[in-house]
């Protein structure tokens, strides 16, 4: 565990900033050395600043680190973020200027032009659009983000299928777990039994996302894949784990008629690293739940540490072509791991090691 | 409350046999007058049979009452039935044979060619389904069904639609509360934090259900609704409501592009039974709920003393024409009142009325 | 519904201000004209201003009213106020000094020396008090105080068996419901599937409450019953509703060991009130639940409209005398409904004149 | 892990069954060979006749096993038990007269007095009945327990207390998990939005069990501890952890007051086991939680990998001497983990031989 590199959490209090403490403890490749939050956090001891709220012991070395004014000053060259939106648009771009690697889950340049949003096992290829970021050419700082907690899964259960086959229509609907909107979120009175309907914004995020994360890149640019799509998005009483109810049309790539056993096939072969191991890449990506009536949050959320996302009930659509359900753990694979995954991507893609250089100088 | 109609209850210690009592208790028309369960029960008073589960006092009246066998022997001419398919299968068309009006939110006759599946606001005119009837013709008797608790909601909040507008394809994801598999039903283990994206059957008679519903009655058959329907059925952790996310294309009927406010209009001005006043048919039988993030089960459940149809979220969708969020009670009009409002339309019709001789003559 | 008392309704956004609006909407002596809420919700539309969470509509007259600064000006006669303690302490003796009926379910004053602390059923003697405040001898005004949440539905179920047979020792443990901390009040993060064993100050108030108000009232002093007791205090996943398990040990007033058939006895002929109608006082005050697994928050909260606490398995103590059940609803008879029957007492006494006139007359 | 010891279970696909083969997968010391169930499961793989409620998958090799009968023939020597009582009465001494060493989380034979009731950290030196039971002096066979899922976590947190100052009353309040009660258990409409204020027999096998555990070998008998001890019992919303409130009055064994931080230090410097290393046991035993709403059933229940007990807001009781909040896992250490540490005590104590050769070869 030597020579791990330097990270810096931005939203550090925050429920995504637990689990990257939470998942970053034992991390073989990276440490973290830097913690920033809002004002009123920041000079106090983490362990007072933050309401932990995870299932795991804060880890005692965290709960004494001091929580850093949200500035570039003092910060190491590589920064994992997720704090809103607003307070990410004015934010990343000064660390970026200021030659870090932002390692984004913030949604605020998820869809910028030269932004990669990226899920290593679907479009790895995207991390180039870095270079034509101006951080990048003036400091080395540049900005790369994952998607919403609800894409993620959907992308990594449709990317199999969409290598093989096409996609021509996607339609979705999420029953989506409270720990997606951070704590305190969703007050108890509003989801105890009960189904809210509608979280801001997430449908067009998961429209929007979804086509750009199975777009292709073209030069410097990604075309977002051209399928239709539309998402129906409510929360449920579930703590951790987004399960989604998905009916796809697809396209003719096959040549043939696709069959069950196709799409079956599809998913267990999907290798998209190859040999290349991350410590947090789960093998397999994506699992098969043969049981009629899996995958379920409570039981499933973990696989693959929670990186996993699972698949099961793939069965006709009389509208489209199949219907199946999909779930993945939203504050693991849909947050705070995905964040952590686009760094070992571009670790092993030595992207962080000038920045490891510049940490290692100062 | 002179001469109202005595009523047997047949699965009166069920969860919906539990709200026919309920709804039943001060109904202008109806007298509960016999009550049947299983063996197991039969001789036991209603008090000891039953364990009762909902939130208002069982009845002193009910629970004195001794529970008779399953038999048409001394049972009433008018019977309301929620009992298992195989049971149902066996028993409906005995007492139907008997000479009863069987009145029944059982599914096991639901598709039968001659056997009514009726809302009262959707297609009353399938009630004369039950002239064909090999009972009727001999004995007077008759059975009439009301839908499965995720399709009423559905169709009702379709059929303004499909009324002036046509539908061509339909949608359907739910989230339906734990009271629709009865009692004990799923297991607390099965549904604390979590969905199950499974219901035995229930996509499939959705499917069926909704397209002979919104179909014509051709002679002595229906023809069923042309339209394409997939269905994705889920268990939530909620009580009593199903939720329900909904995306329809739309039909030509208008001859011109379908508005937002076609729709809401279509809504408000539903009202299928003119002024014909029945004790259970809400006022207005479909609600509008224009706040962002309704209608959600726990605040809207109980809108039309839990028989009105609370639709939300009317907005465009990507792949088909407009997506919405809609609400029922299921087990009150997804279930019980479903029942009680069917034979207060057959009341209506005067189809209880040789009944009501027979009935007071015995 | 001609004459009726117009009520002002002080923090009328929060849970407890909804909770006035509904149980108000169709009261036979009261009529709300005027609410009051935080400097951000003035001005506005009560429609605009409040998150309403109830399960029944929001009424059109009410939510078409304008939110007015919660300063004296304006307001009538009669208050009922629900804010913080902090926000009470500063304002309550405001309206009192202005000349109004502070009628509140805040806990600043409760424990005043000065000011009652009462539930009609048990202590109704203690509104004397008022005549002691300085406001009520300057201007007319005064401040009486119903319970906390949780202490209601006790002294209510304790109350008879102090009166009978003395109690020297009192031990509960709660059970509480998220509506009892507002709204947004408890995170779905801290309570899906799981226990919060702490509400602040919770177990303090229930031990001072409680004796205050089965004390006896001294001249213009009340001298608290002389008992010990002790308060656990937990927050579950319930909406509405508190439990709580109670054990007692007994006093010497009945000169003869107490048999359980002696505490029902007490318990089923508590008639606090003889003949005197007051339209939020439930008949019977306590309600025995015989079935070995009651009362139950979902089953049983709305007893008496919500008014009546329910009692069930009492049992012997190993270590005191007596252990039993008890439950009540805590935004019912536990706040807004306490002050309302507070209202209707002081109605009844000629304390709200000229609203004792309207009252009797009508 | 060669030479692990073969274990075989008794009630193999029960929801404690289930956490048996979870917890064993990768035992240093134990090995499962036989798995046994009813009559319906005997003869089908054990995939196919259990239905695996654990959120880790099962086991592939357990999957494959077949179910035997529940008969001693072709059983291993060492059986981990937990079945329901009237069956344990039964089968236990089958399984102890064909030389078994029956070790049993069933309550059949927890108060028998010449069976052992062990929580190792507790009354490991009860253990010693074992040489008076019948079975073992004919066949070597032998019955141990281990207590109710409620018991432990309370006797573990009173035994460092219990040891330094003595006990004289418990009054405790339990609000227990859904999983205590197996699977299917608890019916969801039993349990969402509710309490249940009643198990049946849980108050009295508590207070027995935890006397007997807290007594004193007395040659070949336990003296219960003689204190005063009252218990009420309720189920609540919660999957997994048993939370418990305490009141106790201490003894006179410490010869002066006894402070908090006395208190404090007899949970911290519990040590039961010396430097005796068993892979179950956890350390520390207790765990203090000094946050002030802690413990709480999802953030605390894995501690110590689900054995540990936490133990919080410590602070003094105005009837008794102090009050405090305590968790335990329910089906880790108060049920199956239970079960394992206690044979993992007897394999130590040489008592599963030829087990504690490997045992200590290892």
């Amino acid at each position: 565990m030597k020579n791990r590199q330097p990270i810096g959490i931005l939203g550090a209090t925050g429920m995504v900033g637990q689990r990257y403490i939470q998942l970053l403890e034992n991390h073989p490749w990276f440490e973290i050395t830097w913690l920033a939050a809002s004002d009123r956090s920041s000079g106090k001891t983490y362990g007072e600043a933050a309401k932990w709220r995870l299932d795991t012991p804060l880890p005692e070395r965290i709960a004494r680190m001091t929580v850093s004014p949200a500035e570039p000053e003092g910060a190491p060259k590589v920064i994992f973020a997720s704090v809103d939106a607003a307070i990410a648009r004015e934010m990343e771009p000064k660390f970026a200027a200021a030659g870090c690697a932002v390692i984004s889950n913030s949604s605020a340049f998820r869809m910028a032009p030269n932004v990669p949003l990226v899920i290593p096992e679907v479009n790895s290829d995207h991390l180039h659009l870095i270079e034509e970021q101006p951080w990048r050419k003036e400091s080395g700082g540049y900005i790369v983000t994952n998607p919403n907690c609800s894409t993620i899964g959907l992308v990594m259960g449709l990317k199999p299928i969409e290598e093989r086959f096409g996609i021509e229509q996607i339609f979705v609907t999420t029953m989506q777990a409270v720990s997606g909107a951070g704590y305190p979120g969703v007050a108890s009175m509003d989801i105890l039994d009960n189904v809210v309907p509608y979280i801001g914004s997430e449908e067009e995020k998961m429209e929007s996302e979804t086509l750009k994360l199975l777009g292709a890149l073209d030069g410097y640019a990604v075309k977002p894949l051209t399928a239709g799509m539309t998402a129906h998005c409510n929360r449920v009483p579930v703590i951790d784990g987004h399960t989604e109810c998905v009916s796809i049309k697809l396209g003719k790539k096959l040549g043939r008629e696709v069959t069950r056993e196709d799409i079956l096939a599809a998913w267990a072969e999907f290798n998209p690293l190859g040999g290349l191991k991350l410590p947090f890449a789960p093998e397999p990506p994506v699992e098969w739940c043969a049981l009629p009536d899996r995958p379920q949050p409570r039981l499933d959320r973990n696989r693959g540490k929670g990186m996993a996302v699972t698949v099961g009930r793939l069965r006709p659509c009389n509208l489209l072509d199949w219907k199946f359900v999909l779930l993945s753990h939203n504050t693991v694979r849909g947050a705070a791991g995905a964040t952590i995954l686009n760094a070992e991507m571009l670790a092993s893609l030595g992207k962080l090691e000038p920045v490891a250089a510049a940490a290692t100088q100062a």
